[in-house]
């Protein structure tokens, strides 16, 4: 397909970035000519080189589901459901589909057999489609990026960090040799620590409400120009996730900790993802210092921009109209949907020069246990990381990904024959983005419902704060103080511990480890996550005990606002205590650092 | 359960070997205590720490198979089939099923949703339970060892290295830090590929029938005694795969090049993976030198006892006696199976120190598109090896996991009630024997049959060989030499060009080449595994060509017979031309010399 920039002439090939690979990435050998597998398709052909176990031998005849049809979130949504159209369907893949076209041979002697490394071919040829020509209609050089296969965005990640970083030991290296990775100061625990085994700096970048900063103290310019040598070389690398916490908090990091605090100079609440002009600075930025991007949004569909008006209208403030912003530019072309266009751009969008590895996931759109998702880059780095995969994962499993072809692509032929009366086309590009749509859609709707729930309720009627003269002339103060999220499934929130009547007695981290175990007891039985999660060490449980992590995810859709209510009625509750001698355990309790690092 | 070594008192705790841990994997961190986890648990709590989707919104409603009862090979097999029971029934694993049990509740709930590294609850337990009462009974150290599931063994391997060697860069690195790999002299390539590129040594020791030697020139002692240390460190590390390729054959690695040689000595065509005695004498060494033993066995379940009369009776040779070896010593306990007490037992049968790690997949016994397989070793190693899979894959596709686990795991309750007419009950360990058994019975069927058809034809009438006396005056002379195997997948071929008419005219490479060309044509069609695909590089091309891979497992099995008649044929046939005039395209035939990593 022709990218319209070509028609302008402006588009140039991908840099060669090859001296960012690793040692051991450059090492690996070229794939070789696909050798006998020009004369295996031969009609006919006896196979007797390939040691592949003939399919009548896999223990599965077919691979069968019951799975959702894409209107089901508007189905499901009293205010649009006036169709009777069934909300699901039977999906079934053969043992084997009689066609030659392997774009369309969805069947289990495929599938279940050894594949390719960039993944099976039905599901690679949807993905790269909706990659290049929806998702990312507009990356900047000739012929776009290539997609390989993942098994979910950690190993995604994973494969990326492999390709372009070499570990370093302080033990036998040069300090000059430590190379460092950029990180946002707030970020996902498990990248943290997919990178410093490595033995790599971890190097924070301030943000703003617009997400990595990179002008001014502490952003981008400043520490990259500023670099000390003295602690390696200058990063080549940078990590961003623009989606997962919501501007407002922040977790520092530092070599040693990770710190979560609280911007007190006060942010724009209805902040967006990252906007396409800060993503213009911050990539100008990385090719002046020759910089690889990992982009990784796993939350990339749920981006909440009709909350903004309502968040603003709660808080009085301006909603700021120049953070509606759309998927294409002047010079580009509509991803032909009004949701994806809809969304914040891509680094990719941006990406003349092919310096930026996108890592998307199935986790959030299908589900967790998919560990699938697919890699977007310069097709010469999409190629390393075909290599590493080769000697690694091989290629995520058949089953999941045979399942999700059937469920993703327009079915016809045999499949149907097996039961004609039933409708059993898959969903096609138009269905796959209407999910998309509409379980954005149904989580906008979780994150309305909560937070009004925790706006409404964030005040509670005291007599008056012994010994904080400051609270006790009013006769409501704040329990908590949160931001309403534009993207993502959390809502962080701040314990306005100073506002409790025990904290001159118990003291400011007592009174939030209280409040905390005290959420879980009957009969609010709330358990939210402590902030002590996100700060693993000593050092900073001075700061990170007040604040808790609410996930609206987790529970039905139903259940959003009965929870929601659960979780005011126990803070406005613990406000009431006369002490926290009724708390039965309080005194055992430790507050939970870490929940494990894939529930994060 | 009690190990009965424990009675004599004999038993000791592993070894600590975290002295052999990359420097990578000594700085991740240890698994934090399980946090909110021991929180969750408790029944009515609202779930908003996590980062869960609610499993309302997967698209999948349940997951589904047609899938072959345990005695499908017996039911399939015309000589012992006397059931009217279906080869085949319906399997279903639930959104949700009612049960508070774990280790039972198969659902896409906890399937589909984020698990933990070392494997789905229900899997993990089965596979466990498998490994240390059945597979390896009698694992020497207290406790005995731990398993984690793996997407397959590539990435068992991959994960291993990873945990157990630092890469090495000639550029910055001193020689003495460089680490190797012990290999046998034939491996796969695949292995080769995952350790070269670390720029580790790949070292290679010689073997006999019985496998990797232990004693004589360029046995394990001999490598080790005499190591030269201006190559580096001496290996800590040993990688070893017993049936793949048959003895007799074998594939010389150096540092640059995979050779593929016919040892012209002459070993026992009937022999053995390598028995018990062996790995003994191995073991010791690998105490004495402080190694690690990585154990990959792809192929361990197709073990051919029963052939071995069988050949030794064409060969006109005695069988070897010893070589009939059981999977229990005589301290040990039974495995409670025949067929797994038949199979020779794992270097985990004699690894007091908990040195050995072994790798089993489902790629030959399911299907090698699961993607899905598990490392055993002591509980250690195994985590260090979790904290790695958090970090890449996390856990294997819960698709394959679960769709598994409903199949092998004995089911009851609220999934039988929705087909109470059918018998939905899984496979249990029994059923998973008895497959692992039937599989074996109809790859041994196979190799039978293609032996006994190459075995019967593989001499020709010839009239005399110009130009080779030797040959000119007997009447009949062998197209190839050849072994029957006793494990795996893979007959292995020597071309005796040397017989062929016209040899003197062509020359050995192009008579061999023109042979494999002459096979894909019609009427034969039979297309094999060249040598040269075991042999990448220009400098072995003078051996290798002379070499073929048959592989018995890719076609039907009632066309076995029929395509090696066919290859039979077609040497003939080939052995007849007056010329290679009428092979039309051989002028531009070049070898393939690699058929794609994964499938060889």
């Amino acid at each position: 397909m022709a990218n319209p920039q070509n028609v302008q002439g402006t588009l140039c090939a991908p840099l060669d970035l090859s001296h960012h690979f690793s040692e051991v990435t450059k090492n690996r050998l070229n794939s070789q000519v696909k050798g006998l597998y020009k004369y295996l398709s031969m009609p006919g052909l006896h196979n007797l080189a390939g040691g592949l176990p003939h399919e009548s031998y896999f223990p599965y005849d077919t691979l069968e589901a019951t799975a959702a049809r894409p209107e089901r979130f508007k189905l499901l949504d009293p205010s649009k459901s006036n169709s009777n159209k069934p909300a699901e369907w039977h999906l079934r893949v053969p043992k084997i589909k009689e066609t030659t076209d392997l774009l369309k041979k969805i069947d289990l002697e495929t599938a279940l057999q050894y594949g390719t490394a960039q993944g099976y071919p039905p599901l690679y040829t949807f993905i790269r489609e909706f990659t290049r020509d929806h998702l990312h209609p507009n990356v900047p050089y000739i012929d776009g990026p290539e997609v390989i296969m993942s098994c979910g965005s950690t190993d995604g990640l994973g494969k990326a960090i492999e390709a372009l970083t070499n570990p370093w030991d302080e033990k036998k290296d040069w300090i000059q040799d430590k190379e460092g990775v950029l990180f946002e100061e707030f970020a996902y625990m498990n990248a943290v620590q997919t990178v410093k085994p490595r033995g790599l700096n971890v190097v924070t970048v301030a943000v703003d409400s617009d997400g990595m900063k990179a002008a001014g103290p502490g952003g981008l310019e400043d520490v990259l120009s500023n670099w000390d040598f003295k602690k390696g070389r200058r990063p080549h690398l940078m990590y961003t996730v623009t989606s997962v916490f919501p501007p407002g908090f922040q977790v520092w990091l530092d070599e040693e900790v990770l710190m979560l605090v609280y911007n007190s100079l006060g942010q724009n609440p209805t902040g967006s993802t990252t906007p396409i002009e800060r993503r213009k600075e911050l990539y100008s930025l990385c090719q002046a210092y020759d910089i690889i991007i990992i982009e990784d949004e796993p939350y990339w569909n749920l981006q909440f921009p009709s909350l903004r008006e309502t968040a603003a209208g709660y808080r009085g403030e301006a909603v700021r109209r120049d953070s509606y912003i759309k998927n294409y530019n002047s010079q580009g072309r509509s991803s032909g949907y009004q949701f994806l266009d809809s969304l914040c751009p891509s680094f990719l969008s941006v990406d003349v020069d092919g310096r930026v590895v996108r890592l998307d996931t199935f986790s959030k759109t299908i589900a967790p246990g998919c560990r699938l998702g697919w890699i977007t880059a310069q097709p010469a780095i999409i190629e390393r990381i075909t290599r590493i995969t080769e000697t690694s994962t091989q290629q995520p499993s058949g089953f999941v990904q045979a399942m999700i072809a059937q469920l993703l692509l327009e079915q016809q032929g045999s499949t149907v024959a097996q039961t004609p009366d039933k409708d059993t086309s898959g969903w096609s590009m138009d269905g796959w983005v209407g999910w998309l749509e509409g379980l954005r859609d149904a989580y906008q709707r979780r994150v309305h419902d909560m937070c009004t729930i925790l706006e409404e309720g964030k005040t509670v009627a005291i007599d008056g704060v012994p010994g904080l003269d400051s609270w006790s002339v009013i006769s409501k103060a704040p329990m908590y103080d949160f931001d309403w999220p534009v993207a993502g499934m959390f809502i962080w929130i701040k314990i306005r511990y100073d506002t409790h009547p025990l904290l001159s007695i118990y003291g400011a981290e007592k009174v939030c480890t209280a409040l905390w175990f005290f959420l879980l007891k009957k009969p609010f039985q709330c358990i939210v996550a402590p902030g002590m999660m996100f700060a693993p060490t000593e050092t900073m449980r001075g700061r990170a005990f007040q604040y808790m992590r609410l996930c609206f995810a987790p529970m039905a859709e139903d259940a959003v606002s009965d929870i929601s209510h659960n979780f005011v009625a126990g803070c406005r509750a613990f406000w009431q205590l006369e002490n926290f001698d009724d708390i039965p355990g309080l005194d055992e309790t430790i507050m939970p650092e870490r929940m494990g690092v894939q529930m994060c």
